[in-house]
């Protein structure tokens, strides 16, 4: 890495490696939920997903270079902490307060991730490339906050509740 | 995982685990960097840092749990893009805009896991443990925007010349 454009390719790689990821992972993610905002809240940003990978291609053939991911060992180990949780819990409001915990740290991740490539994207001039990168980072954020209050208004004081029957 | 409170203790066993990464980890960065602002900003994160460890110890005294780390696949990943980075790069402003970046994303990481302990010690209605949490959060938080200004005042115009001169 000599330059701004390889940092940024190989940041751009390694997002899009996460992303292909995690279209694969959500589904399971909602299948284990079990609050219906929460199983659809997985299930639709899937969907988002799938379009944060096409945008991410267009980035590529922006700076004229092929679609390709590289190992990103980060987010294997968010997915790993969402399987942990899911095999170590039954189904239920304590599991889901764990499965919105594990979606909102891949979701700060890519909002790092992607705040990086806005920025060096901007300072090299690419604007295309900035506004491509723009769509996804507020997608991320609004499921985000989105899975926050889903935590807020229902799932962790459900949670709570088993503790104390437990 | 059948309650709140063994979801409470998993996810501070696993953050415990990053910390004490971290402090092992920034010291590597800090050398690494080429930015004197760069080197004082890990240098002093790593201090922070130190004191979220001893924080932690308290949380598991107020919990009484002892105070015990689970390994955590996300930090050691994201520890070692910075290690990927380091290993790619000549030191530089390339070199420090990507470990802005791999400081970000930890940052990212820490906030998201705290904001989930925050959240369910609230419903638990652990109110010193809020206190000492809020404490970490709001370093971190703040160690991420410095980092950012760093990024965008200095360090990727820097980046972006070395880009135009290669």
């Amino acid at each position: 890495m000599k330059s701004l454009d390889d940092l940024f390719l190989h940041f751009l790689q390694d997002v899009y490696f996460a992303e292909r990821q995690l279209v694969k992972a959500l589904p399971k993610m909602a299948k284990s939920a079990q609050a219906p905002a929460l199983k659809e809240a997985f299930t639709a940003h899937r969907e988002e997903t799938i379009h944060h990978v096409e945008r991410l291609e267009q980035v590529f053939e922006h700076i004229g270079k092929p679609a390709k991911g590289v190992p990103c060992e980060a987010i294997k180990g968010l997915i790993e902490e969402a399987e942990e949780v899911i095999g170590d819990s039954e189904p239920g409001p304590v599991r889901d307060a764990g499965l919105i915990a594990c979606g909102q740290a891949v979701e700060h991740y890519e909002v790092a991730r992607y705040g990086a490539l806005i920025a060096w994207a901007q300072v090299a001039g690419h604007t295309d490339v900035v506004a491509l990168l723009r769509q996804t980072i507020d997608e991320e954020k609004k499921a985000d906050k989105m899975l926050n209050e889903l935590a807020l208004k229902q799932v962790n004081k459900s949670a709570a509740t088993m503790a104390k029957a437990a």
